[in-house]
Order: structure tokens, then C-alpha cells, then sequence
């Protein structure tokens, strides 16, 4: 069978599904073309929470193909002089607001590139002020995703605007601080720790190992599978996007830790 | 890159999520052709309500390309003598039970035509009483999208079911009484006052604005994006659907007001 | 219009849809083909829960075309020596953990295949140890769907995982036990009777009729439709699936009797 790879896009939005604005979206994208392969990664991002839209982003696209097109919509300034924009970075490409949204694509690709969305041709007629998802953002990333050069859609934006996001802090006293991003499904707590970062802070500290600390100290070592841990016992393991979590087989983390998104973690080196 | 326009479907029940009833309807329509575009609006449409999902689909469809097919199964009647319709309105497809569901359409353009599905060549050969989601509608639908014409599935329906809709009153005060047909992810909240009736009220009156009322008194005047709102105080704007609707910057308009679905706002105009 | 039939793949997960996983196994879908048709039969099987799982993708399945391929991540034993496996069952495919989430599709074709998912070729470069579903499955079945014979996954497998399901028990004193295997977004209590048991045993004993029995006393006889029921009085119903349920019009019948999934339901043959 052959395969003529029909373009894909993405959506990570904060708009849940129960409302019918992520349809509308996919209704903007399909009148630009239909041969689109359209995926939602998320729609449950916290309303207008842009670290959360963040972390999301970063973690989920590197398990699409290169090319692939990530519209972003966690936009509380819809309607204000905040732009809209594309960023090349990883080989992908990603459409939303310029509100800090794609910070952590930025660090990841310091060759990323980012452009503003301003040539009218490739939107709607007309942009509603409340809904730049709809009218700005999907007839955009459908344009592109069909073979449109990034550079035709506006100029070169230099200073994107960056979030201020959450960073793992190594303390005087040895400890790390590390903040929870999200709880999953399944209680895992997923930390702001990377496995990039994490074997950095070893090779530089010539440590090994890790435990939890503090109200964490129920914490043992690493694992490298869920069911390799003891039940009722937490854990830390490197997940499958490479974060650092807590995790408990046959039982749920978060709840046995009293841990929720945004809660600090605290962790030693061994 | 040559655009075939696929055919493009769209979902819209009160089935949820959790059940595999949607998936159904999906694999229904697979059976029928692989190759046809299928979008879901929402399955969160509270259970069994019609006037809901009649608004739902209102609001939604016109982001969708011209000659999509919009099925939607908010259908309590199922297995009685209620007739399953397709209707051409709007220059869409709307296929689904005769109970009402369908109204707004029916009033938004007087052109519009009903035809009965009796055809048993264009369903599944044996339907469930239970679930003609799946053995009616969505075979149908399939056959539609494929280009077969509306007339062929059956007679045409005269008198199509239409709801009774809570309709905004102007009352003798002056005051009018609008109700809250939705309360969306972010707080907002939807009234049943569309943009057109806005402004046929003000060219009739003379009036230029609006503000709250009443137990909603708390609602000032009228903005354009939700960006312009203060934090803290509710607001009315029209949103991207035309209908007007409470917002708050930075906060939950319906629970500020305490605002459900179902509710009636009190509204002058100034 | 043509229609060359693109392959059909389902997922069926205990993934939820507000993390990111059920996505990523989107991803790496795609990344073997653009060409398939991807359809969510639900993310929301209680986690962990391999029960539940097998009586979803039992119900589901013969709603999609012959051929889908259904990949089912319920899998608490990722990691360890539990294989991935590939089942060719009732014409259709389906790709998940040894565990005994497919035990129904074993007893409902027992011409049934298994084979063991090894040949790394087919698979990602690098399989995560905690996420088998993007990394192993996804991609297996991506292969699969696009016409890779099943032989050449791996070896046979003649002793695959059987799960012990919850049967209904037809007990001494004549009464029949059932199961609640799921409580869906209408309140209609799902047993574990199937319409093919529920005739052998009318054949067998010369009854012709149901009715509750024990706590389930309030369950009158059985109704062909919905609609047939009067309100506020519970009734039993072979769905659309061919399972015993118990509904209730204009009602939820698992509040009424206070049933959830798990329980147990007396009823006695008339």
C-alpha cells in the first residue's frame, strides 16, 4: 500500500469536550482541506493555565511524525495585541499565541524559528475577537500543514515571549526541590525534573542514585518499571517522555503523598 | 496538493465518552465507506435533552464546510413510532430523530426540507430497537455523504416535530427575560438572545446598549473581547456563535452570578 | 465514489483523555502510516481493570467493519514478562497485552489466532519499558492494519492468558445471579447474561420470562424497547449488544436499585 503521508495535525486546547469549541476548530481546518489527518492530543489543560499548556506541548510531540502540526490554544488574552504565531522547532511546527505557550519548545531547539500570523489570505474571512482557535490559529495551521512555507505567513518574530515556568532547584543543603506538573489517570505524579537534567546533576555531583526527602521521604529509590516497584510503596522512574515521577504499583501516588500539581516534591541524591 | 473534499461527518449525542455507544455509530459508518471525514461536536449533551443538543447543533454547525452531514442522537423516543428524518438546511445535512432536535434549523432557514428514512437498502439489515444511532442514522448518513440524494431515503415530512425552546421575552417593564441555554468549561454564560434579535430589539427601541438586571444586576454593559472585561465583574458580549453570553475576565461568571442552565437573566436595555 | 477501504484501527484504553497517552499511541500510529482510519472506542475502562476491558471490546467490536484492527491497552503488567500479543478473532484483529483482556474473543471464536508481537522490525527502535501501547502495540498493529500477514509478528501462541471473568450462576433454588459489569451515562444497569445464554436457558428449562428477584424484586418482566417501559418502574431489556440489562424510562435504573458495576442481580425465570 502506498503511503503519500497525508499531513497531520494536532490539538491541545483548554477547551474540554463536552463544550463544542474544539469541533469548531476541526470545522475551521477542514474547510481549508479535508485530507488532513486531525488528532487531539488534549482538550482537559486547565482553563487559561499556559505552564500546563506547556509541559503538555513538550512532552506529547515527539510521538508524531516530523512535519506534524501542533495547534496550541490556551489563550486567556484572545482579543488583546497578544500575536499569533507559528514556531519551527524539532522538526515540527506549532501554531497558538505567542503568551509562553511554546517556551519549552524554544529551549529544547535553540535553532527554533518563530513567525507571526498576520497575511489575511490564510485566515478567515472574518476573525471573530473571541475565538482566534477558529478563525486565526486552525486556518493557519491547515494552510501550512498543506505545503504553505512558514515565512508566508508574516514576519520573524525575535522576541517570542517566554512563561515563567517552574524549574527544579538543587538546594544549598544538597536537596532538590522539584514541582509536581500534573497527576495523571493513574495517580503518577509527573515532576519538572528531566532525565537530561537528572544525569547532568549526577555526573556533576558523582552521585548515583535518588530518594524522596522531606514530606516525600515515603519516596524509595528508582525503578525502571511500574511493576518493579512493591505494592504500596512509592517510587521514582523516568517515564516514557523522559520526566521524572512517583508512581506506586497498585495503588495511586498522588494520593498516598497528599501531592497535586504545582506542590514542591523535595528529593536527595544517593 | 490537490484537495478531493472528502465528505465530511459530524457527531453530536448525549451518549458520553465512557460507553462505546459513539464508537458504534463510527464503526457503522466504516461499514459503509472508509473514506468519509468523522468529527465529533460533543456526546456530553445532557442525557435525553433535547433542547439542549437543538442548540448545540444550532451553534456548531456553521463552522463546518458546506454539505457536511451533522447526525445527532438525542433521542428518548427511540423504538417508538417518532420518525427518523433527514433534513437539508442551511446548505448542510442534518440526520437524526423527528422529536425537535432539529427546530433552530427549521427557523433559520425557511427553505429547509425534511425527508422520512424508510429506505431499508440505505440501513442495517437488521436494527436494534434500541440503538438506530447505529443501525439508522449512521448507515444513512454514510449513504448521504457518498452523494446519494436526499430524496431517495424516503417521503417528504411536512410536519416536522418542532420544540418548545425557551424564547427571550421583552416584558412589560421593559425588562427582557433571556435564559441560560448553556454554561460552557471557562464559566460563561450562554443565553438564548441571538446577535440578529440583539439588534432588531435596539433598531426597535432605539436603545444603544444593555446591562443587567434584577438578581444579575451585578452585569455591566457590553464588550468585545474578553480581554476588556475588569477582572472581577461580569460582562455580556456576543461570542463566537452570535449569541450573547455573561463573561468574566479572571473568573467563573456563572458562579459569581450562581447561574445555571435552565435559569432566566433579567436585562435592560440602556 | 470509489472506496478502496482504509484500514480501520480502534482503541480501547484505560488511558483517559485529559493525559496525553492515548495520543502519543496516536503518534506512533502514524508514523507507520497516514493513510489508516483511527477511531477511540473509549479511554475510560476503570484503570487497571482487565475485566471491564474484555467486555468493552467484546461489545464493540462487531460494530466495525471486518478486518479493524482494535488495539486494547489495559495493562498493568507492562514491563515484565507478560507478552504482547496479536489475536485474529470473530474477522477482525486485535493487538494488546497476554493478560487476559481478549478471554470473551477466545470464547466467541474459537478458531481464534494468537500470536506473540517479537519481530523488532516491526516495532519502535527504542520500547520504553512503561509504554508499550505507543511503543509496541501502536506500531504492530499500524503494520498489521497495513496488511503485514500475522504469522510474521512472531511465534504462536497456544497457552494465552485467560482471565477469570465474573458468569452468571444459575443456583439451586432456581434463581439466576448476574453480574453488573457496567453502569453506562444513562443509568442502565449491564449484566454479564448474554441474549445466546439467556435462550439455552429458557430451552433448557421451559420458562419463558424474566423477572427480579432479592434486592432486585422492583424489576418487572422484559421489554423490547425503552419507550415500552412506564415510567419509574425498572425492567429488563436486551440491548444493543445483545446483553440483559436493566432501564427505566425517564429514569437512572442503577439509582433506583443502587447497583454499580461489580454487584450482584437476583432475577428468577417466569
Amino acid at each position: 500500500m502506498p503511503d503519500p503521508r497525508r499531513p497531520v495535525l494536532t490539538l491541545t486546547t483548554d477547551f474540554g469536550t463536552a463544550d463544542h469549541y474544539a469541533a469548531q476548530i476541526k470545522g475551521a481546518i477542514l474547510e481549508v482541506s479535508t485530507e488532513l489527518c486531525i488528532v487531539d492530543i488534549t482538550h482537559e489543560v486547565p482553563a487559561h493555565d499556559i505552564v500546563s499548556g506547556a509541559f503538555t506541548i513538550r512532552a506529547a510531540a515527539p510521538a508524531f511524525p516530523p512535519r506534524t502540526v501542533h495547534i496550541v490554544v490556551v489563550d486567556p488574552g484572545v482579543g488583546t495585541s497578544r500575536r499569533p504565531v507559528i514556531v519551527s522547532a524539532l522538526e515540527h511546527y506549532f501554531v497558538g499565541p505567542d503568551n509562553g505557550v511554546f517556551t519549552l519548545l524554544y529551549e529544547a531547539d535553540p535553532a527554533h524559528k518563530v513567525y507571526q500570523i498576520s497575511a489575511s489570505h490564510y485566515l478567515r474571512e472574518t476573525a471573530s475577537p473571541t475565538f482566534h482557535g477558529r478563525d486565526v490559529f486552525a486556518p493557519a495551521a491547515a494552510h501550512l500543514a498543506r505545503g504553505i512555507a512558514i515565512e508566508n505567513f508574516g514576519d520573524p518574530v525575535e522576541d517570542a515571549v517566554k512563561a515563567e515556568l517552574p524549574r527544579p532547584k538543587v538546594a544549598a543543603d544538597g536537596r532538590v526541590r522539584a514541582s509536581v506538573i500534573q497527576v495523571d489517570r493513574f495517580g503518577n505524579v509527573i515532576t519538572n525534573v528531566t532525565r537530561a537534567a537528572f544525569d547532568a546533576l549526577l555526573k556533576k555531583t558523582g552521585r548515583s542514585g535518588l530518594k524522596g526527602a522531606g514530606a516525600a521521604a515515603a519516596v524509595t529509590g528508582m525503578r525502571n518499571t511500574y511493576a518493579e516497584g512493591g505494592p504500596g510503596t512509592p517510587f521514582f522512574l523516568f517515564n516514557s517522555s523522559n520526566s521524572l515521577e512517583i508512581a506506586m504499583l497498585q495503588g495511586r501516588a498522588a494520593d498516598t503523598l497528599g501531592l497535586k500539581a504545582g506542590d514542591t516534591v523535595e528529593m536527595e541524591l544517593t
